[in-house]
């Protein structure tokens, strides 16, 4: 492997750096700040999608899509959100590129072609959002609006980090309209609950639920609710907000709507959303010095199986059987890899499937296939067994689970020893001060 | 309904917009020459997303992200590429807003934020993905590299129509590189194969494959594939693309690699994409007009169950036979909505979802529950019959391939229609000036 290896208690930032870009999950593009996310990065964030996607329909939300520009004038009608995002927004104030006459098969851009009103890329889409509502509602049979939209937003960043801020970024916004202050509240909580279920349960990563202080909050927001999970060297990652927006969109975009007595009132609001940002976060509460420790309900491959043999004919034994096994675990419900590659000696596969964190590994060779059995290995404990090929499916898909629970419980061991009481306003000054973690005040 | 009907046979583009329109599918926004892509719209591009991704993972693609911005010089560098885009290019320039010292509240662009290089938005993805590529390919062993991409992309135009032609739009581009000239031609055409069989087998929409005259091709291809389907006003649709792109691409970013035996050669490129303009070609093929038909196949919603009472007493009862056929259908595989609004009327009901193109409507009255029958209603064929509740769930799942095979039988028939053989240039002059549709010409 050409795997650089940096331990995480030298230098954790640099250990995440590294293990993003020899994992193969993302890179840096040739575009500043913009990350290009590689095949097995983006078949991770197409899991996390799924499920999420998942939970807002079963939670009553459609998708749909709105433009990626927003003219300047609607993007500043909301005051404190415009004033909130107005120092990251790319502008695009031209329509077409030329010849360049002075550099002959180079371009530039039109002169000709600048826009009477500048356009300026999403950095999320309230205003866009808002100013479309408006033409849907007139009256409370026409509320709620639950919408969700999974899109690419861009806020300039100049010092970026893979996955955890970067210039343009995916994510899912929801954006959804009520008719009383309560019913919005109450989606703004529900949906902060879906992504804490989602970060426990999918990513195996415990959190915390909270709400933010008034600078900490949403541009344009009355309250910003948010779930930050603990990662490895006790800092706090911010890993999903939902808004209570109030009534300001409403207000700057003019929507009103007839309540059941004919009254005319403005329509409540809130925004959530969670992004790729999440894809940090699981690689820094479970990875180690070996590379990637994926929870297996996000694991685009659930187990490898690697053949141990000398000569083609050991191979073939090996591959038959092989074959029958990955079929029984495919009915099962797992993404199973073979990787016969002879290339490459079973050491450096097993370090490679080690580093794109696999949950299972299984190694087989001729005297396993003497002794009817398998070895086992489990990517979260390092820990092997030798099984027997009668039991080795059952044992299989039973370690999924135990896997995925191991890690949720570890994190919450982590987060537990790196979160100290506070009794007391000078205990607590001590914990800031002296200690990594999280304080727990009265 | 507030739904304004236009006969196809009296205008034929105003009856397209009245129906994406009022079929609830999308809208024009507030960004000139962008859409928003409404729920119902965005559900039927969610099906095609998921058949499509299915198809291209089981034909060896993976799914990546690359920037949604390309800088200018990246861009320009394969030039025929270049030239063919430059006019349609959305340009940023500027990369922060700031308050308007003239005029309290509002936003100007920072002089002070000018990029030193522009970027474009990306009109598709070749530049910034063959310059990402440079970096992965060293040997044959890196190669094929088969990626796909979900993204937006924009293309400035003045006169748009939803989901035909916006500035703005959904697709997919795949992109690979090979190591040989006949690997990536058989790429290129396997590619449009894939999409010739989703429009056929998915859409019902026949399609006829043809490659595009030296001055249709795409900018930066050596030779372009396409599937054109006919739409009922007898002109042809193009839905999707599939280019060979010979070694420009490689050329113009130097990506080289080394092949068996240590010659250095340059990679062999394809690209290919179908966009939201697939929404487009769906609708203009089988729609009539009381509205949408889709194909079962693709639609959101498969059977609709509309009960027919004047008491509560009488909903009651309907409700708990139709909670027991629904939970039958879903059995089956099908999406089904009760409409049980008591806000509208049956016959109202009736006329939206065939507006909406749900393939089958079911109807039950009291009087259909002491027959221990119900009203089938098909969509495509508009004909009516009344079913024993035995049968029910069986003659509708039934039903579901009827109609997708019906719909794209009508739609062959159709172009047959509207096929002209000529067997000597007169006659194809005169096709070509005097009738609608396609011309056979030996």
């Amino acid at each position: 492997m050409a795997f650089e290896k940096v331990k995480r208690d030298e230098n954790y930032s640099e250990w995440y750096n590294n293990l993003v870009k020899n994992a193969d999950l993302a890179e840096h593009s040739a575009v500043k700040g913009c990350m290009v996310i590689k095949p097995y990065g983006y078949a991770i964030w197409e899991k996390m999608q799924q499920q999420l996607d998942k939970m807002f329909k079963e939670t009553g939300h459609q998708n749909a899509y709105f433009p990626l520009f927003v003219p300047k004038s609607l993007f500043e009608k909301e005051e404190k959100n415009a004033e909130g995002f107005a120092k990251e927004c790319a502008v695009v104030t031209h329509y077409r590129l030329k010849v360049d006459p002075d550099r002959p098969g180079k371009l530039m851009v039109d002169p000709n072609s600048k826009l009477e009103e500048e356009l300026v890329v999403r950095p999320t889409s309230e205003a866009i959002i808002w100013n479309t509502y408006k033409n849907w509602i007139q009256s409370y049979r026409d509320l709620p609006i639950l919408i969700n939209q999974w899109a690419n937003v861009v806020r300039w960043e100049m010092r970026t980090r893979l996955f955890l801020r970067t210039a343009e970024f995916l994510w899912q916004e929801g954006h959804t309209a009520h008719a009383t202050k309560e019913e919005a509240l109450e989606e703004t909580r529900k949906m902060l609950d879906v992504y804490a279920e989602f970060a426990e349960e999918h990513m195996a990563v415990p959190v915390i639920k909270g709400i933010k202080s008034e600078n900490e909050r949403f541009a344009g927001a009355d309250d910003t609710y948010c779930i930050e999970g603990m990662m490895q060297d006790g800092k706090a990652l911010q890993m999903g907000t939902s808004h209570f927006l109030g009534q300001n969109f409403a207000k700057a975009f003019d929507v009103k709507f007839q309540d059941k007595n004919s009254k005319l009132d403005y329509v409540w609001a809130t925004s959530w959303g969670v992004s790729t940002r999440l894809m940090g976060a699981l690689i820094m509460v479970h990875s180690d010095d070996e590379g990637l420790v994926l929870p297996p309900k996000l694991a685009p491959i659930h187990v490898v199986i690697v053949p141990v043999y000398r000569t083609e004919e050991e191979l073939n034994t090996i591959s038959e059987k092989v074959a029958g096994i990955k079929k029984e675990l495919e009915k099962a419900g797992l993404s199973v890899k073979f990787d016969n590659r002879d290339t490459q000696k079973p050491g450096f596969k097993f370090a490679e499937w080690e580093l794109k964190g696999v949950p299972v590994r299984i190694a087989i060779g001729p005297r396993d296939l003497q002794n009817n059995a398998a070895e086992v290995a489990r990517r979260d404990t390092k820990t092997k067994e030798v099984i027997g090929m009668d039991n080795l499916v059952n044992h299989v898909t039973g370690l999924m689970d135990e896997i995925q629970q191991n890690l949720f419980n570890r994190a919450g061991e982590l987060r537990a020893g790196k979160t100290w009481e506070a009794n007391n306003w000078k205990e607590f000054v001590d914990i800031v001060e002296n200690k990594n973690g999280f304080a727990l005040a009265h």
